[in-house]
């Protein structure tokens, strides 16, 4: 029996996760898995009704389990709260408490949904990239400081570090990756600059020598830009957290929208899944949301967490095909399509299991 | 008399500042602008002749110069050099002497070029975006130590640090530039996460409450997807030293070619202008690399540092009129259009003046 912690968070969270619970319940079924959900509470939802974004039962049982199914966090009504009482601090906690410290987020370019792209066709077709994110630390953990202006403290600062064996483990990650695809890693820096960046180029250079793999080093402000002109160009692209966070942003519209992207985040043990798309307060509780980055990011946890590879190709074909027969939630919908509420996106998965 | 130091740097610079310096004589002539150019050394070759990328006398002459025009250095070459020798010290050191503080980068779709974007032309007409990149702060000057595996010292760190005063100045000079474009503010921050972005996102909020400005705040990993997404939501984007790096870069595809794109970096006294492209080693004395950069770059230094519009408007148009006669260089080449070298380009350029 495999324990899932069930996390829905804030906004849409709530019903992007209700679909995806009902395709991973359906799936095991079908395959015979038995699993055990559990429902937990984090982010502003959590602080209003317990004063913190992340309750310890909550921590608790995502350790306890066997893998974290995560929805979404935060809001403009928790904005004015102190930094740790923000809901960003249930996933960043949630994040450290799991030692979780490498995020897989697969770009792929549907070739049916490569006309929803902003880029033009012919440049995205083909597209399928594999970001892997350092996750545990970089700028995200180091010391920082608060300016506090009426004390006359008119300065602030954040500290980005790595060190060599952060870098190693996450290097590992990436070049085991690149194995399982086109053998091929771009480690992307800011070594003309930053002094972490530096350590990390020859760190990631000393660690892929010994891996079956290619290897590239480019500037992220060059990177920005290649992925947009030629995203076809890139297999699996290794970043520190600061910037795998900016470069997966902007990498998840390729494939026409944010709301279809899921994300795995790996390390010893227990593993956190979650769409890599926001909380999106301006559509929670409009059932129009798309839970695809959701159902998708369940199919991850059977595939890395449970061990379930055609269980979670099964989720991954039957999202394919669904979207195959014409059902689009409104951010991608389009004329002479089938118009989805998040809920019967989830059902036209769940029909095609 | 002006003076003007010119620092064609390395790879490209060359050529590419050769194509600009004629412009800026004829520009000046037809306009009655007394000006003196003398030309200094700066980069990897200044550091093969003189063994220091930045020479004293680069700094001194650009110091007492009116304006400094730059090319672009560094290269695979000197990739090996300890960071304080390496050609980017020659950019960064001469910003920090010039104590430029405000590196604006104009982003302009031109009409006729939207169909050379990667993005589809509908997404992309019309955007016109000025990047107001923090330029004396931030990351790249604060304290850091590098990691020397030899010696023990596992670990690397850089600091990303802001005060009250640096953002102060930065936010006004978005504001005043906002304020003769279309009155709008984005400010780009990682509020969620880091204590410099919550400073920054404080200061700028209280800076722009007097000036006649909308501003609103959005996290910088939003933002690079909104810049592929819907660019022509932007008008003024603001942002940190580091983001402002990533992003322009991002947003220099939009038009088709980052050959295209000037910058200007502005502080209480010298300006420096350059293109925001790099040295292209690759392509460095083929005579093939795309001059616009630059020229574009030499007009808004007639307008910012020597206060003559007309004569920058001059030189914009006559970029815009080459184009239109059909002038590609490679960087834009497509069939049907004129083949242009660097030279052939700096000519169309000429004789449209
Ligand atoms: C919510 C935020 C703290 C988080 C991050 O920056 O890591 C998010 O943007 C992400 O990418 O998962
Ligand atoms: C060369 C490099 C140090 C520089 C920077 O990062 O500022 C460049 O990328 C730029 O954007 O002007």
């Amino acid at each position: 029996m495999k324990k899932i912690a069930v996390i829905p968070g804030d906004g849409i969270g709530q019903e992007i996760m209700q679909a995806a619970v009902a395709v991973l319940r359906r799936t095991t079924e079908l395959y015979g898995i038995d699993i055990q959900l559990q429902q937990y509470e984090a982010g502003g939802t959590a602080y209003d009704r317990t004063h913190t974004p992340l309750p310890e039962q909550t921590v608790r049982a995502a350790l306890a389990a066997d893998g974290v199914l995560f929805g979404a966090v935060g809001g403009d009504r928790w904005d004015h709260l102190p930094p740790a009482l923000r809901p960003e601090q249930a996933v960043l906690g949630l994040r450290k408490a799991l030692g979780v410290y490498a995020n897989l987020r697969p770009i792929t370019v549907r070739p049916y949904l490569a006309s929803y792209s902003p880029l033009k066709e012919e440049i995205v077709r083909g597209t399928d990239i594999l970001i892997v994110r350092e996750l545990a630390g970089g700028i995200y953990f180091g010391a920082r400081e608060e300016a506090a202006e009426e004390a006359g403290k008119m300065r602030a600062w954040d500290t980005e570090t790595y060190s060599v064996s952060e870098i190693e483990r996450i290097a590992r990650t990436a070049c085991i990756a690149a194995k399982q695809r086109r053998r091929h890693v771009t480690s992307v820096d800011k070594a003309n600059v930053l002094a972490t960046s530096r350590l990390w180029r020859r760190t990631v250079q000393r660690s892929a020598a010994t891996a079956e793999v290619t290897l590239d080093h480019m500037y992220v402000d060059n990177c920005a830009m290649q992925l947009v002109r030629c995203p076809t160009r890139f297999d699996v692209l290794l970043t520190s957290n600061m910037f795998g966070d900016i470069l997966s942003d902007e990498a998840s519209v390729l494939g026409g929208s944010i709301g279809m992207m899921p994300s795995a985040s790996l390390g010893e043990k227990t593993g956190l899944y979650e769409p890599i798309h926001g909380s999106a307060p301006d559509i929670a509780g409009k059932n129009i949301a798309n839970p695809c980055g959701t159902i998708l990011a369940a199919a991850m946890l059977l595939r890395h967490s449970l061990g379930k590879p055609e269980a979670a190709a099964a989720i991954e074909h039957a999202v394919d095909a669904a979207l195959q027969e014409g059902w689009r939630t409104a951010d991608m919908y389009r004329d002479g399509m089938k118009r989805a509420s998040t809920a019967d996106m989830g059902a036209a998965v769940l029909r095609q299991l």
